[in-house]
């Protein structure tokens, strides 16, 4: 049954485990790809262009930004990120699920913008936890830190207009509800009634 | 966490097998309840009062219609039907969920009735995949069945105003999505709100 490609984005303080969910459910659903986004930060040691992000300078960006190329983009922790709107159009027509890991000022744009998207605010279960998973983040900075656990607390506000809510505690169960939501989204009535008319003459 | 049950209402055509889903269901969720309907129809073979309905006369349903105990009642070929409103505020404020497997007349009226309910539609693969399963349930004789499948088609066009829609060709397939219905709804940010906002304060 040919459908739309459905969009689902996904956003989370740092530390709630928003990537590491994301990995593991790509993986389940061979239908499902990561929508890579753009940004001006530099690298981290590891990262791949194309894969993990587009890495562009601030020119490129902003060259795209006026030429209206992305679906999205924002300014989070001083850098830019945003999401191709090519991309995004492709995939919905081609029947492919896309997933966007964005921050809320660009799942906010988003929503603002495209009909059927599947919004998802994935928490850790308390900011002390938050914390916790932050220290023992080898890879971030005291002053870093200590910036993220006070982003967090405007973030975690925003999880009001989001459809759905994972609570990270424990990660497999975090998987399994996040697995649960895609699984559910493809039953929506709204999605099938067009693949179904024609078989049941509704 | 304490938040309000949660209803389930499900309904199909005869032989889409949601009696089957139902039980299916109700024995991995630990937390979900199948509400027993209120019926004037006969007892079939093997039914229990108060398993698998309340068995009422005419004259008993008529009253409890008068005086407002039900949340929905129908009639439905023939016989009548209806959900206790004393059962189901019951649940939702001891924080049962609880599953209804009635018909479109009657989910119409809960519909209009309460916040919060998710409504769930399950499709046979086919009208010939109907006639097929309802060929084989001995338990119906050849007019019952032709007038089965003649309501099934006016249930069918009901599908449209349900949130969900379940396609049961392959049982398991079937069974995964309607858990996963279920455990997606439980992550819906309205409901996990009020009882995050004391963590978070939001």
């Amino acid at each position: 049954m040919k459908r739309e490609g459905v969009l689902y984005v996904i956003s989370a303080p740092s530390g709630a485990g928003k990537t590491t969910l994301c990995k593991e459910i790509i993986d389940i659903f061979p239908n499902l790809r990561h929508s890579v986004s753009y940004t001006t930060r530099t690298p981290r040691q590891g990262e791949v262009h194309g894969r993990d992000y587009f890495f562009v300078g601030q020119e490129e960006f902003s060259r795209m930004v006026a030429a209206g190329e992305f679906a999205e983009w924002a300014e989070v922790h001083g850098n830019l990120y945003g999401t191709s709107l090519a991309t995004l159009k492709e995939c919905r027509s081609r029947g492919i699920d896309l997933i966007l890991d964005i921050d809320c000022q660009g799942a906010r744009q988003l929503k603002g913008r495209f009909e059927g998207g599947v919004y998802i605010f994935v928490l850790p279960p308390s900011i002390g936890e938050l914390r916790r998973r932050l220290d023992n983040r080898s890879s971030d900075s005291e002053d870093v830190i200590e910036r993220r656990i006070n982003n967090a607390a405007g973030e975690i506000k925003e999880a009001r207009w989001y459809d759905y809510i994972i609570v990270n505690d424990n990660f497999s169960e975090a998987v399994e509800q996040l697995k649960s939501v895609l699984i559910a989204e493809q039953c929506r009535a709204f999605r099938l009634l067009q693949g179904l008319a024609a078989t049941f003459q509704i």
